[in-house]
């Protein structure tokens, strides 16, 4: 494209390099802002005519057309050019083709640098909510599951070894934490986010008579940016929206690990359904655990796009600078990495089968137990520390014997401590220990329940 | 150390490799964290006395002997053993020496997984308030320095280019819209630090009736953790803390590469202090910007500690994993370096000195009023794109006559538009471009009064 | 696509669930593997009949239709399909649609694993060669850049003060070194890449009598992968690559640093060709480095993607998961990324315009010669570090005078040091600052010319 | 400390700010240096002396002097102070004060930016070296343990699941392989960080007559670095240690990540040595393998400092900044982490109990032979995806009846396939599936012990 048809060429002499128009050209990407954009020219249009900047016939022939525009896109026919750059001058090239002169009015007032700051705001508010709907789906499959096995015992881990015996109900409650947090930064980053840049122009403001206030109200902003510098240069809710992203994926790649771990033919607590697994070209027997460990790959994904943004924006001297146009890609991949691992979560959690019978068998090994015998020899009245010796002792002598703590004798057990008694039997078994944790937080059933509980409430106020 | 003076030995018939116990140490960087050890432990040993696990008059040697090592601890008259491993052992071995059997009794109900979750929690919170504190004096500072200069001109840059006029009074303000940006982001990272971990022992809860509510009432916390899995295996609020402060350096970042511009002989705007800057050892005529590269550069630092601490957490199954230990060092030297920094830039900006006539001289320059005369145009009628090619191809024309657009004759200016008057001179002066962006957020000395004065009343509410 | 229809789906009962299908499919970015997967099909048919698996007729059969698809697929007339999964698999599906049964023989001891480690391992080796390639065409525009200006003053910087007097062509040479370091690098990258993975199967090799040299010989790799575990689960090569890349792209965001800085209106050392820069949407006189900043912006691009492919790798238990699918789309945009900068790169600096009046003019700033006055006194026998402290004096002096040292008086000078004579005024000029420094790597005119000449033969020798 | 007392002082008017002094202050970590710095500086006399700058009876004293600094700083009696910023001014000061002018003559045609990367760039060539032994020791530490257990046989996985029979050998020869990788990386970086900047001076050289290859042979350089400003700029070296470092730590996460899977109750392969492994506070039974777990977590810290060194450099224009101070605490803790974890990962590899019987029995579930008898119907006629199909229905089969391939009776395996015969049994033992992988890099144990032999050759040549 020549700079004569440019939007911008009247100062130069010689065309773009037209390798060099491809290379800083967004709309290959910048093209899904298309709704935003719109909203937001329809705005600055209604704005500028209430102003006085613009007739109601120039505001309305510019509202229609945007509208037009708006269409001929969702239909698939909007002739998007490399040579017009962005999604901004592409649209405003084809309002200027629509209606003639007074397309050209449209950019009175305004800049790329506040449009761009704009839709991409209004794009993130809308992701953000969008997102939001799929946490609290998944938040919902959680508790579903929770609640179905609020009473189930399994082992839980602490260095990956067998530690206390706890409910999978409880274990489903710590990833609902987790989440829970997820959801509560996101609303964070949204409100950080929900500021509108309309009117900063370039970077200094513009000598029409603007009211920010109005464009602010119409595109459902909260409030609007103080700095006219800061509006245009500032992409820190990208950078906020792609940390909480990542933590998400941190999180998600934590659970991953363990449904990866869960499902190995040495665990065998959980059975992922088929319709989530797929097989080996080689090997005939195979069902692997493909979701859990995509899933688990893509934080790197969303955590590279997180390191790429920060780097990005290190050094930049205000305002405004080409570098940030590499803002949009990292962005736009980790919402939709996101959005789609939200909803192969949610699908995982609902469609997985649980092994009870696996999991109370492995909770019977390890000596899950041996805290609760400590505990018990401290209501005797031996201090802790010595109490945590002694059964470590009894631990040893039945490695050796290779037998469980409750399958050593009375007399036994007290070669270790004599306070032990014969109702030690009922604090070394699973449902003892698991009952006796029955305080806020704790992995008894009635605990988890009230947990469940306090939880569904939540979820019912969002 | 052998293993039967180890507090966990019971269970162990070799004693650990002294490297290993080197190597697997942390009082080297965990001691720092013993007044918010003691105070759990003070808030613990209350709690266990009044749920009947203590006594109280075992409550009250432990609290006293908790006292005396605190004060033998900022006496600098402690004796810190690697072999005890960290913070926690250390103190508690000094406890059971100073008063014997009930010092024993302490860890009951709790484990390190929890204990070391409260210690941290209640560290970060404290750090938080004492860098919000710092940031509120830096905040003063910049509106300090924006009062100043709220006329101050000189030329807006966009691309490292001349873009338009601004005051220098607004440019600080985009500063001043970062940090506060910066400070409410700490904000909500505290509101999800302060919750307490305490009493979810090493994963599932203890057998011990206690009361959670109490110490965390105690301790400060505003909330307790729900669900005690997730209360020992969660680190989110040092990921989230570090994220925050490598937003903050980088905003950092971004200033100091200004302040580094703009004292360099070609820009020559301000003038740092010489109490900032050193010299070099072969060139004698060198004053160097070291404090803004040095703050530049640290930006890297904390970034890299923020990407340490995601890649430590990625896959861990739960609950607790020995990889956390890792937690420390990155998030403390986050802490440390945020607070030199906000120490250095509040200095840095105080004392620097703004050269005003080297400022608008540079703003005279690059022909920063065009757009002033494109919108002139359209006052005048013009369609806005229009209006800027015909600018466009009058600036192609001064810049070959090598004069700026005011040097250029009427007649010569109306050779690109017919609809140029003699007002048009008003129109291309600095002061006429600056005050001529005058509504909410733009650069117009009165606008910048009216920033500074919202900006003040916010200080003062905090 | 329902699993039996799938080359897997033996033993599953349920079909995938068509979300999970698009999810776990990569055909959408692994299909640009088609010419590498053809031809290590190819090979390993030749292997598979050379050994007696398959017979001469099924081979010939096998690899003529394997050539039909290349074409099918280089014609835009091959059929892609989402639930085949990825490359291997639609090629493979389409072979037995061609041939029928003796398509199904093909993949007789190999699995998609060590397939598709053959696959990126020949890509890359062809990536690295192209990249190689346009580096060395960017080292030859930079030592013609650097030719015509071996002479060409400009002031050097230390903490971007001026520093001491160079020459540009000396600075370019800096420049070149970073490169050829970059190409170093990739030429090692490219050494352990080099390595055939085919017939490490699925993880442990295969039952039949495989030839590994033959199909290694026959795709031109230059050893074998010597165990079959790390053969199917390495992928330091991509991490590696992005390593090298990245390096080179952290280069360039330090050369387009100075581009942007050179070309602003402080410093207007240079001039960018209108074809490689664009305009601003509401500024008319805006003549933007585009090109130079979205390449620095791009280098957070390419770190990302490293970082995201370690935390792919981290923590991955042996051998091939699923999480190594996500390899492929940050690798092949770091290609196409250092691909599209090295030839911008190399045009931007072909056509960048040197303003040499206004380099020498920066020199003669800044007191750019006190070393050599520094120098100069060591020769007359002051010991250097009384030479740097008399001269830092004089330069507060002259500072304070508002002159530069060479317009100080005989008498002023002398009043710092009475070993000063006439001839000091010779030491202070530009010319002869830069031509005393005169020694290997310094950067004296003739050492440039030297340096060149050097440069130029191993250009040659590549 | 007073700017008089300076070493570059001269041209300040005010002296430096207290706490600036300490922000800026580098001498807490590069004092590391000062073996390097000090054997710089002798190289540096030596030649200025034979050059004619220094007089013999000069370079005499300085050396000597040098000698008794060196002596100073190794007997701890060196009085390192903060004011003088870094281990080159501590160590010039102390010269000029022991020896009195003549010490301030050493700097002559040098600077500290080509003084520091000299030092940085010995310590670096020594590190690697030694770091390399370390690496040998662990190579040859686990060629003892793969030459054990070259018949070893246990579960290969893919997607942790049961794959194909392998012996624990051929899995810890895949160790071997990355960590080979490993150290040639290590090679290369040493081969480009062993060029010596000595005599860049500031950044453009000196006017002294210097030989930059006296120096460079006398320091043991096998080259100088060919441009000056590259010279005091380039920090790729430490940036490729650092991308070195963290592709070693990455291995061991995933290494550790398996040790850890291993020792778990569900896995029981393997067995950590006491005296590697510690206690819980609370949890009497515990032994957690915290070595492992915590090589994993400083995965993390090795990466963030590869990401922190990037960020560092990104967009700084040349030559040398301030910046650059913050090279050398990411650098030096990579090294003493990486130093650690070798430690750390030998004694820990060395002292492993492996649980062959746990390892055999895990290999017979799962179906780990389904490929061996799909790969005996194609030795039977059948096409290979039609194998794969029918086998697949056998699994399915046998999942159902809850038996293993071997326990299905000939009619019943005959009901997927008639071409099954008597001698499919043979075909289904581990050993057979072992032994049957008999071709370069298989995991029969005849390659096995092959490969072994292979690498002790390598190791041997080293």
């Amino acid at each position: 494209m020549t700079n004569d048809s440019k939007l911008w060429g009247g100062r130069f002499t010689a065309d773009t390099d037209s390798f060099v128009e491809e290379f800083t050209a967004s709309v290959g990407f910048d093209a899904r802002l298309y709704a935003q954009d719109i909203a937001g020219s329809i705005a600055h249009a209604n704005m500028l005519s209430q102003v006085g900047v613009l007739t109601v016939a120039e505001r309305d022939d510019i509202v229609n057309a945007l509208g037009s525009i708006r269409q001929e896109i969702e239909d698939g026919k909007f002739d998007w050019s490399v040579g017009l750059e962005d999604v901004h001058m592409n649209i405003e090239a084809r309002l200027t083709q629509l209606i003639g002169e007074t397309g050209k009015k449209l950019h009175t007032g305004r800049s790329r640098n506040d449009q761009v700051a704009t839709d991409i705001r209004l794009y993130m508010c809308a992701a953000i909510d969008a997102l939001t709907a799929q946490i609290d789906e998944l938040l919902a499959t959680l508790l579903n599951q929770a609640e179905q096995h609020k009473s189930t015992v399994m082992p839980g881990f602490t260095h990956l070894q067998t530690a206390q015996p706890i409910t999978f109900g409880h274990h489903l409650l710590a990833w609902f934490e987790m989440l829970l947090r997820d959801r509560e930064r996101l609303a964070d980053c949204r409100k950080r986010t929900n500021h509108s840049p309309l009117g900063a122009a370039a970077l200094a403001g513009t000598t029409f008579p603007i009211d920010r206030d109005q464009t602010a109200r119409e595109l459902g902003f909260a409030a609007i940016c103080e700095n006219s510098l800061d509006a245009v240069s500032d992409r820190d809710f990208a950078i906020e929206f792609c940390a909480c992203a990542s933590m998400t994926m941190l999180h998600f790649s934590r659970w991953c690990e363990e449904l990866v771990l869960w499902s190995c033919q040495q665990f065998g607590f959980i059975e992922l359904s088929d319709s989530y697994c797929t097989g080996s070209s080689i090997m005939p027997q195979k069902k692997n655990p493909d979701v859990p460990e995509l899933i688990r790959g893509k934080y790197g994904r969303v955590a590279g796009h997180l390191f790429g943004l920060m780097s990005l924006m290190k050094s930049q001297p205000l305002a405004y600078n080409k570098d940030n146009q590499e803002d949009k890609e990292p962005l736009f991949d980790s919402i939709d990495t996101l959005r789609d691992c939200l909803t192969a979560m949610t699908g995982l959690l609902a469609e997985m089968t649980v092994n009870k019978a696996t999991m109370a068998a492995a909770a019977e090994a390890g000596f899950a137990t041996a805290t609760d015998l400590a505990d018990y020899l401290v209501v005797k009245g031996v201090a802790f520390r010595d109490a945590h010796e002694c059964v470590g002792q009894a631990v040893a002598f039945a490695i050796e014997a290779k037998r469980s703590l409750s399958e050593l004798t009375l007399t036994e057990l007290q070669r270790f401590n004599q306070a032990i008694g014969e109702d030690v039997f009922a604090v070394l078994t699973l449902s003892g220990s698991v009952n006796a944790r029955d305080h806020f937080g704790g992995t008894a059933p009635a605990q988890v329940a009230a947990a469940i509980a306090r939880a569904r409430h939540k979820l019912a106020e969002f």
